[in-house]
C-alpha cells in the first residue's frame, strides 16, 4: 500500500496555514500539534499568492521553513497545489481567465476559485506552479501526499469554456448529426449545423435544452479531471512514490462524476459537512463515510476536511454539542477512514473563514474544544488496528450522479424529485437499524449483496437492466423507485414510456405519470402515504403488493413485486416517507429485529478478529453486551459493559 | 367565410413535428391521425433550423413530403412561418440580433424566441424565409391557414430596441415637449432634450418612470404587430385566399394589446393553459374561450393550442383526470370555437417539451389518453352544426390590457392590485351561474347588454365616460370598481383625484385612498369584507349601498349607486371576495335563481333552433330536463334526460 | 447661530417643484402656502435637467421667477444643488459616469441617482452647476440654506470607483503590507502585490473578503463626503453666511458614517420614513429624531423630509390616520427639531412620485389632509419658544455604523444579528417609558449620563474600552450586548476570542459562541428567553445575574454584572425580547415607576422654564396634571388638564 507515506496509524490533523501568522506562532503550533497528537497537516492549499507573489517570482522560504519544522516534529504534510486560489495579479493579467457567469458577466477576483478551468492562461500557470513545487519538495522528508486543488466546483460560461465544450462534444458524439439526435435539437428548432454554434449554456429566453445542460455537467467533470490529471502527471514524474489526491465533496453545485474520478485519484479524500443540527448530522456523516469507502472500492479513504465545531446549515451556523466531534470521527473510522482531518488548524482572525471552526479556536488551547481534540488525538492510536479489518455490507444503494443531474435539471418530469434526499433516505433507514450499506454503480457486480436499492436510476441502459436481472435471478432482491430506467444516457426517453428499459425487469409497464404538487399526497392500501409522484401501472409479470386508494388511480397498483428466478424486484411508484419506507424494507426482511435508535454499531472483521464499534448518540449512558478488549481504554471488556461516548 | 379553408366541420388536431422523427413514423402518424379524426395540423412552427440549415440554404424536401402525406390523408395544414425559433447559426452570425435583458446582458441561443424583434438582421431573415415558404407552398392542396410566429412574447432591451422605441415615440407623441409632459419627466429631473436620450427601459438605480414602462409595453405590442404585418403582407401577396393568423396567449409577460391585434389577424387563434388544478381550470378555460370569442367580434375562433393531459401550475405539473380533456373541448366549442387543437401531436423523447403532454403519449396509442382523444374526435362531427348558432351574452366585462400594465407596473398606487384576478373574478362569478359574458373595450357600443362590469379601468378618457353614461342613461347597469377613470392614456392622474373622469358617472368623488396591506381587511355594513383598497368617498349624486365599519373610514360609503337616466352605476371602492361579489351581482338582479355549480350550461341559437350545451364537471351523474336531439349520440332526448360527460 | 437664515420661529414646508407645473399653478401655490403657514421650501432638488437642458446651456428664468415669488410671499428657500439627478443627456454623453452594478452591468438612466460619484465627468459637471447656481443666487433674498444633493446613497462598482478606492486605501493603510495584514488576505490567497489589483467588490465565485466589503462602505462614505465638500467649498466661497447641508437618512443601503458627516454639515437635516403601520411608526419617528439631535450635538436640527400621509412599508403603502401627521411633527419638535418639512408640496400627476403623499394632495385643498396641514401650520408659531429649551437625556445608546456594516456584511459570526433592530429595541423600550435617550459614539464623554447601552459594538479599541471603564468607575452603568469589543476597526478578531478588548471591562471571558437558528431559543433562569446568540462565559470578576437553562450551556452564566469602581457593567450574552429587556432595565432602576404607554412625554428646560410636551398616541382622550400655559391654545392650563391631540 502506497498510502499514507510515513504516517503510522490513523491520520489526524487539519489544513495548516502558517502563511496566516508570524513565525513565532508556528513554534507554538508545533507544540500544540504534538500535544494534540497531530501527525498530518495539509499545507499550502490556498497559498498561491504567497508562493508566487508576482508572475514567475516565487517565495518558498516560508514553506521550506514550515516543512522543516513539521519534519522536525514528526508531522507529515499533504502538500497542496493551490490551483483553486489564483492570486489577484493573475486575474488582472489574464482577465480572460476569470469566471464568467451564465449571463455573460465576468466575475471579479476577491474570493477563491476565481478562474475558468478551460482558460489556457490558467492551465499553463497551474502547470508551472506544480512543476516548481514538485521540483523543490520532491525529496522533502515531510512530504507525504500531494493534493491538487481543493474541491473542484467552479463552472464557467465563457468562450474558452464553449470551445472546450465543443471539443469534448466532438469526442463524445463524433459528428453533429449524432449530437443533434442525442440532444433532440429538432425540438424548438435548435439543430446545429456547425460545432461553433454550440456554447456553454447561457441564460436564454425560454427553457434550455436539458441534454445540453446534462452534457455540460459531464463536460465539466471531465475537463476538471483533465486539469487534475495534468498536475498528477507532473507530480508522478517527479515523485512516483507519492500519492496524488484531491478533495471530494457531495453537493448540488459540484459538477463531478465521482465514480469516474475515484479511478484516477490515488487516495479518495472526502469533505464532510453535514447541514442539519439534529440526528440528521450523524446520518449525513455516516452517509458520506459509506460513500467515500464505496468510491475507494472498499479500501481505506481519508476524511480530509470537516468542521471541528460547527454545523453550517442553510439558516446559519450551529455549534457542536460536547462529544459530537468525537462521535463523528468514530463514525468515519468505523466506516473505513484511515484518519480524520479538519478544515483548519487555527482559527484565523479575519477573512472569509474567521468564524468557521478550527482545531484551535480563537480562545486558545484552554477550551472545551481543544480538550476534545486532544482526547480524540489520544484515542486514535488505540484504534489503528481497525484499519486492517474489512467493512462488509450486505446492502447496496445505487449512486448515479448523472441521473441526479438530469432529474434536477431543466424540463425534468417534475421539479419535486429530490434525488439526493431519496438516496439519503434509503441510507438513513438502514443506518438507523445498523445495516451497513455500500454504494454501487449501474454495472457493479452485485454478487456479494442480498439487497440492492435503486433510487431514481433515470439514465439507464439495457446492460444495466441485464446486470440487475442476472443478479436478481440468482437470488438478489432489488428495490427500484419510480423514474428508473426511463431514459438513455443523454436523457432521451426510451420507447414505451415510463418503465423504459426496466419494464421486463420490474414486470410492470408505466402508462402515464400523475405527479403530485407539494401539498398533494395519495393514500396506499397498506396505510402508507405517497407523495411527489404516482403512475398508472399495468402488471406484466409482477404482482401488486399494495395499491393506490382514492383519486384517479384508485385501486391501481402502487408497489409491485416481480419474481425473477430466485429473486425479486420490488417497484415503488411513489415517494414514501421514512416510516413507510422502513416498513417496506421490513417486509423484505432486511432489517434486524431490534436496534437502539440512539446507538450506532458497525462490525468489521479480519480473519481472526471481530471488531464492534459502538457509538452512543443519545444523551444517556447505555450498556452493551460484549466480551473482548475495549480499544479506547485498552482494557478487557465483559458482558453488560457500560459505556458512554 | 374564408376560414378554415378546406376543413369541413370543426377543426381537430395539434402542432405536428415530422422533423422530430424518421419518416417511417410519419406513416404511423397518418394512420393514427385518421383513427383519431384529426383534420388539421400545424406544421413547421419551430422548424426554421430544419428549413434553412445555413443562411440562404433551404431544405424543403421533408416538408414537401409531409404536406403531400397530409393531403393524401385528407388532413389540412396550418403552415407556420417559424420566426419564433431562429436557428443557432443565426445568433452566431448576427449576435446583435439576440435578445438583451434589462441589465444589458445579451442572452444566449439555446432555447426558442432568441431574437430582438427590432433587429434589422432578424427582420430581413424573417421576410426572406416567409417569401420562400409562400412561393413554394402557395398552391399546395394541404395549405389551409398561414400562421406567423408562435406566441409573440420576447421583449428585448438592446440598442436596436431603443432606436425603434424612439421612432415609435416620435410617431405617438410628435415632439419632445409633448413626450416630456406625457411622461412627467419633470419629476426626478428626467427631461429629455433629444430623442436619442430615450432608451428601452433598463435596470436603473431607483424607481423607473412608469409612463416609459407603459409606453414600452405598447411599443412592443405595436412593433411585434408590425413584424406580423410584414409577413402577412407577403403571404397575402402570394395567397390572397389563405387566412393569416398567429397565436394569442393571455399572461403577465405578454406585451400584446389584443384589441389592436384582433383587428389585424384573419382568424383569432388562442392558446389556453389553465394553471390551477381545481375547478379553477374550468373557469379559466371558459374565460379564455369567452375572451377569444370577444376578440373575434363574436365570430368563430380557433382554440389553437392547449395541453392534452397536463395542467402546468406554478408549483409543477398536474395530470388531467379522465374526461377533463373532453370537458375543456366542450367548453370551448360551446363558446364559439371552430375547433380544438393541441400543443403537440406526438410526445417527443427529448428536448424542452419531452414531458409536456401530447395527443399521442410516450406510451403510445393503447392508452387512456389516446382513447379519449379518439372519443373526442368521434364526437366533434356531430357538433359541427353548433357553429352556425350565435353566442349571445347579456353581460359585458371591460378588458383593457394597458390598464393592467399600468396598474401592475412601477410606482402603481398599490402593489396589490391583481388586474387579471379581478377580471377573472367577475367572469368566474357569472360563469358559476351560467351567465354568459362578452368582453368589451372602452368604446364598444354596449347597447346589447344589460350589465357591464368595469374592473379597474385605470386609463380612461371623457369619451369612454360618455359612452358609458349614454348607455346607462338608456337603462344599462354598470358596476365600476376602484381605480377606474383615474388617469389618462399615459397614466397621468386626472385632476380632482381618484375618481378622475368617472366622477360624474359614478356620482362620487374619491378624496383619499386607504390601500390595505396583504394582512389587512375592512368590514362593510352588509357583512362583506374589503381588501386591497378603500377610499374616502364623498357622495355627489350617488347613494350609499353599504358603508365601511371600523377603522379610519368608519361609517363612510364603501359601495354606492348612482341613478342616471334609466340606469344605474354602482361603484365598489374596495376589493370584494367571490361570495360578496356574488351577493352584489345578486342584488343587481343579474344572477338566475338557481344554478348547479357542477354543471356548465351554454345556450346558443339560430333563427330556428336552440342549442343547449350542458357539461357536467362534477363527479356524479346528473339529469337535465330537455327535449330535442342529443348531438353527441344523435338520438332523441326527452325530459329527465340522464347524462354524464 | 447661523441657521436658518431669515426664518423666524420653526420651519414649515416641503420640497417644492415649480418645474412640474405651469406658472398659473405657482400663483395658487403661493396662496395656499400662505394659508398653510409655509415659511421654507426646498427648490430645485431634482431640477438639473431643467436648469441645464444641454451641456453648458442653462435656463434659470423659471427659477428666478420662483424665487422672486417666494420672496414676495415671505417664504424662504433651501436652494438645492441637484447633483443627485443628472439629466438624460449626461449619461448619453458620459456613459462611463453611469452606475455599474456589482456584476459589471452598467445601469441605464431612467431614474434618479444615475451616476458614479467617482467619475471625473460627474464630478466636474457637479462643480460647474454649483458654481452657476452660487453665482446667480448668492444675493437672492429668498436664499436661506444650500442643500447639496438629496440623500447620498448610490454605490458604483466601475473602474473609476476601483481607482478611487485604491487611492483611499493607500491613504488609510499606507502600504500594501499593512493592507494585506488588515484585510487578512493570507486567507484564501488574496494577497495583493500591487494596488492596481484591488477593485471595488464585484460579484465573485465564493464568499468575498469581509474587510474589503467594510472598507468599501467606509470609502463610499468618505468619497461622497468629499463630493459634498467640493460643492460646500464653492458655496462657502460665494456665500459664507449661508449654511450648507444635505439630507441624512438611516438605512441598510446607505453607506454613510453619520458621525463623520455630522461634523461637516452646517445643519443636520434628516429624512424620516417609518415603515411600520402600528405604534412602531411613532417609535421610529422618535428614534430618528433623537438620533438627529445627537448627530447635531444636541443643537437644533431640521426634519427635512417625511411623508404627509403615507407609511411606506415593505409590503406597500398605508395611509396615515387622522392626526398622525401632527403627532409625528410634535414628536420631532419635542426632540429638538427646528421645523418640520415634507417630501413634496403638491402631488404630481405622473412620474415615480405620483402616488407618494404631499402637503397638497391630488384632491386639492378641500381635503382632510390639507386641513391637517393648515392646523399644524397654525400651531407651530406658538411652539417656537421651545427651540431655546435644552433637551437633556440621562441615557446614552451607542451608535456605530461601521459595526452595523461589519455585522451584517459577508462572513459575519451569524447572519441573524439585526444591528439596527437591536439599537431600536433599546430606544423603544426607553421611549415607551418616556426615558429620553441620546446616541453617542465610542469615544464620547459620557459624564452626563447615568446609563449607557452599548449594543453590538463589534468594532472596538482599547481606547473605547478605557473610556467606558473610566466612566463606569465614576458611577456609570453600562449595558453591553454580545459581539461587542470583538474586533478591531478592520474587523480582525482581537486575541482571546469573543470578549476581545472588553474582557476586563465586562469581567467575563467568552470562550465559545453558540449561535441560534431562527427557530431556536434558550430559556434563562429568570424566565426570559434568549435568541440569535448565546455563549460559553467564564466569570473573571463579574457575577452571574441569570444563567442559561437547558441545552449545552445549562447552568452557565447568561447575563452578568461587573462591579467596577462606583459603577457596574452588565453583559447580556443573548438576544432578549422587548419584555425581557424591559425587565433588565427595570432591574437596573432606570425606568420610571409608571408610564402611560399611549402617551409620549418629553420634558425640556431653560434656566427659567420647564416645558412638557405631551402627545397622546392612543385613541381615547386622556388627562394630565399640569399647571402652566398650553402653548397650543395659548391659554392657561391647570391640574387635570384634558387634552386630545
Amino acid at each position: 500500500m502506497r498510502w499514507p507515506t510515513g504516517v503510522a496509524g490513523l491520520c489526524f490533523g487539519a489544513d495548516y496555514h502558517p502563511e496566516h501568522w508570524p513565525r513565532h506562532i508556528w513554534i507554538q503550533d508545533m507544540d500544540l500539534m504534538r500535544q494534540a497528537g497531530v501527525n498530518l497537516v495539509t499545507v499550502g492549499s490556498t497559498a498561491w499568492s504567497r508562493l508566487e507573489p508576482a508572475e514567475g517570482e516565487y517565495e518558498f522560504d516560508w514553506l521550506d521553513d514550515t516543512l522543516d519544522l513539521l519534519a522536525d516534529n514528526d508531522i507529515r504534510a499533504i502538500l497542496a497545489i493551490p490551483t483553486s486560489s489564483p492570486p489577484p495579479w493573475f486575474g488582472l493579467r489574464h482577465p480572460d481567465a476569470l469566471t464568467v457567469d451564465d449571463r455573460g458577466n465576468r466575475l471579479g477576483h476577491g474570493s477563491r476559485d476565481t478562474y475558468c478551468v478551460c482558460a489556457p492562461a490558467y492551465r499553463s500557470a497551474c502547470l508551472r506552479l506544480t512543476r516548481e513545487l514538485a521540483t523543490r519538495y520532491r525529496h522533502h522528508p515531510a512530504l507525504s501526499i500531494w493534493q491538487v486543488h481543493t474541491t473542484y466546483r467552479t463552472v464557467c460560461h465563457c468562450d474558452h469554456s464553449s470551445r472546450s465544450f465543443q471539443l469534448w462534444l466532438r469526442e463524445r458524439h463524433g459528428d453533429l448529426a449524432t449530437l443533434n439526435e442525442a440532444w433532440s435539437t429538432a425540438v424548438w428548432g435548435q439543430r446545429y449545423s456547425d460545432w461553433a454554434q454550440i456554447t456553454a449554456p447561457r441564460a436564454t429566453t425560454d427553457a434550455p435544452n436539458p441534454a445540453q445542460a446534462l452534457d455540460f455537467r459531464r463536460f465539466n467533470s471531465d475537463e476538471m479531471l483533465t486539469h487534475f490529471g495534468e498536475q498528477q502527471t507532473v507530480l508522478r514524474q517527479y515523485t512516483p512514490h507519492i500519492p496524488v489526491t484531491t478533495t471530494f465533496e457531495i453537493g448540488d453545485d459540484v459538477p463531478i462524476d465521482h465514480w469516474r474520478w475515484s479511478k484516477e485519484v490515488d487516495i479518495v479524500s472526502m469533505a464532510s459537512y453535514p447541514d442539519r443540527v439534529d440526528r440528521g448530522a450523524e446520518e449525513q456523516t455516516a452517509f458520506i463515510a459509506d460513500l467515500a469507502r464505496s468510491l475507494a472500492g472498499g479500501r481505506p479513504w481519508l476524511l480530509k476536511e470537516q468542521a471541528t465545531g460547527l454545523i453550517h446549515t442553510p439558516d446559519g451556523p450551529h455549534t457542536f454539542e460536547p462529544g459530537r466531534l468525537e462521535r463523528h470521527a468514530m463514525t468515519q473510522i468505523a466506516r473505513g477512514a484511515r484518519g480524520v482531518m479538519f478544515e483548519q488548524w487555527r482559527a484565523p482572525t479575519g477573512g472569509a473563514t474567521a468564524w468557521r471552526s478550527a482545531m484551535l479556536p480563537h480562545a486558545g488551547p484552554n477550551t472545551r474544544l481543544f480538550r476534545e481534540i486532544r482526547r480524540l488525538g489520544d484515542m486514535l492510536p488505540g484504534l489503528a488496528e481497525l484499519d486492517g479489518a474489512a467493512v462488509r455490507a450486505k446492502v447496496a444503494i445505487m449512486w448515479d450522479e448523472p441521473s441526479w443531474w438530469a432529474l434536477t435539471g431543466p424540463s425534468a418530469p417534475t421539479p419535486h424529485v429530490d434525488y439526493l434526499g431519496v438516496v439519503r433516505q434509503a441510507h438513513r433507514v438502514l443506518w438507523r437499524h445498523d445495516v451497513l450499506t455500500d454504494f454501487t454503480a449501474g454495472e457493479t457486480d452485485l454478487s456479494g449483496y442480498r439487497l440492492a436499492i435503486i433510487p431514481h436510476l433515470y439514465l439507464a441502459t439495457e446492460t444495466i437492466a441485464d446486470n440487475l436481472a442476472g443478479w436478481v435471478a440468482q437470488g438478489g432482491t432489488a428495490v427500484i423507485t419510480y423514474l428508473s430506467g426511463t431514459t438513455d444516457h443523454t436523457g432521451r426517453i426510451h420507447a414505451g414510456g415510463l418503465s423504459g428499459v426496466f419494464a421486463s425487469l420490474i414486470g410492470v409497464r408505466g402508462e402515464e405519470a400523475y405527479p403530485m404538487l407539494p401539498d398533494q399526497s395519495v393514500r396506499l392500501s397498506n396505510g402508507a402515504t405517497g407523495r411527489v409522484w404516482s403512475e398508472h401501472l399495468h402488471l406484466d409479470g409482477a404482482e401488486t403488493i399494495c395499491g393506490y386508494r382514492g383519486g384517479t388511480l384508485d385501486r391501481q397498483p402502487a408497489i409491485t413485486r416481480h419474481a425473477l428466478g430466485d429473486g425479486h424486484v420490488w417497484y415503488v411508484s411513489t415517494q414514501l416517507d421514512d416510516t413507510d419506507f422502513t416498513d417496506l424494507l421490513d417486509a423484505i426482511g432486511i432489517l434486524p429485529s431490534e436496534a437502539d435508535p440512539d446507538v450506532e454499531t458497525v462490525e468489521r472483521e479480519t480473519d481472526d478478529d471481530t471488531y464492534r464499534i459502538v457509538i452512543n448518540h443519545g444523551d444517556k449512558p447505555t450498556a452493551i453486551n460484549a466480551t473482548g478488549t475495549d480499544l479506547v481504554s485498552g482494557k478487557p471488556a465483559e458482558g453488560g459493559y457500560q459505556f458512554l461516548l
